[in-house]
């Protein structure tokens, strides 16, 4: 009797994080889609909203990290919950990260609203966001329906985000070889282009994570890097 | 008698888990210089073993959260310890980040060995890695020794490597300008730089890790954003 009281209190506490980290994705979801869409519009009001409403990610971070040492304190979970319990600690963090790269997109909204604008590469930047957030949505739904099927879907999507990153790469350089009063923009675009790229890689980390917590073993490491950019000596 | 028996060996395992990520903390300095030295001296060998040793740091990260997951459940830690323990787990997770952005700094030694020489702009970064290396050991020793002065002082040191990349940002800018052929390689070098300051910022959340392990509070959030390029609208 006392042992299932134990246990239920366990689930209620563990449904509790869990509510707090679908209200941090949601938030992380809506810094992504308002982020690319103040640079496309050059909406500073926008901008200055994503980076007061980053803020609230970073409270929402901590306040996970608390409560979920709380709870291994007062509950001791065995190591399945445990392991479930440390789950939300990455995603949090993962979560946490992206919550940032959409703030550092929406503070270049200033700037690029001053600069030459560069055909094309606002909306490119809008697409690429606009699939990291869908990712994001799916693996936050494969969490909660431990859908580890799901998740390996968002996994290989990410790989779309990393070819369009790369497309976007080369378009830049060729703008700027054309025109030197480019460049300054060019330059902000590839940073925040990387940035979404980069976003795609945490919301995979996610995904990760939810195959780890349903088959208790990470997916195959031979998922190829599509960032070939490295590899780029010649703009063409 | 069986309590202190309970306490020591726990006391056993946090120090097995300290050990390993002393060791993890080893292998991301090296990683730091050695991702800096190939790309200052050309040298795609040195690169090849940065990238390859990255997987050592990476697998470092997963034992680490395994063995710390194991502690908790086995040894159910007092709130006190339960913290220190959580804190290895950010830690790892801070230097395992930082070990990726030295593979990819390493990653980039191909191709900037076939473009354009940019005066200055490898040993630029060399400098910059050099002041990031520095801090990381520091901030290792002040987690080993819960030493808050010391890592004040990593803190405040992390403005320095934001100036040194507002510095080179700016001037990469200038050879863009001067001939197209360096744009290529000036946006290899401004992806290394920021990378390069995302370390730091890293070493910083380390540091503040141990802040909040000595004191139970995190420090100011005061601290100046130094990245200054989000606001740059002209190349000067």
């Amino acid at each position: 009797m006392q042992e299932q009281h134990i246990v239920k209190a366990f689930d209620r506490d563990l449904e509790a994080i869990q509510a707090m980290l679908m209200k941090m994705g949601g938030l992380v979801e809506s810094a992504i889609v308002d982020g690319a869409q103040s640079l496309e519009t050059r909406d500073v009001e926008l901008a200055d909203q994503v980076r007061q409403n980053d803020r609230q990610i970073d409270a929402l971070e901590e306040q996970l990290v608390e409560e979920t040492t709380r709870v291994i304190a007062l509950r001791a979970p065995t190591a399945s919950d445990l392991r479930t319990v440390m789950t939300v600690i990455k995603i949090s963090s993962n979560l946490e990260r992206v919550g940032d790269y959409a703030k550092n997109m929406a503070k270049r909204t200033t700037v690029l609203a001053e600069v030459n604008v560069i055909d094309g590469a606002a909306a490119q930047i809008r697409r690429m966001a606009r699939d990291v957030q869908l990712m994001l949505k799916d693996a936050l739904d494969a969490y909660i329906q431990r859908d580890e099927k799901l998740a390996m879907q968002v996994i290989l999507r990410d790989e779309d985000v990393d070819q369009l990153y790369n497309a976007l790469f080369r378009e830049l350089l060729t703008f700027m070889m054309e025109d030197p009063r480019n460049i300054t923009p060019c330059m902000h675009f590839h940073f925040i282009a990387k940035n979404v790229e980069r976003m795609g890689d945490h919301v995979t980390s996610i995904a990760e994570q939810v195959i780890y917590l349903v088959t208790g073993e990470y997916p195959d490491e031979s998922r190829p890097k599509q960032d070939k950019t490295s590899f780029i000596s010649d703009a063409g």
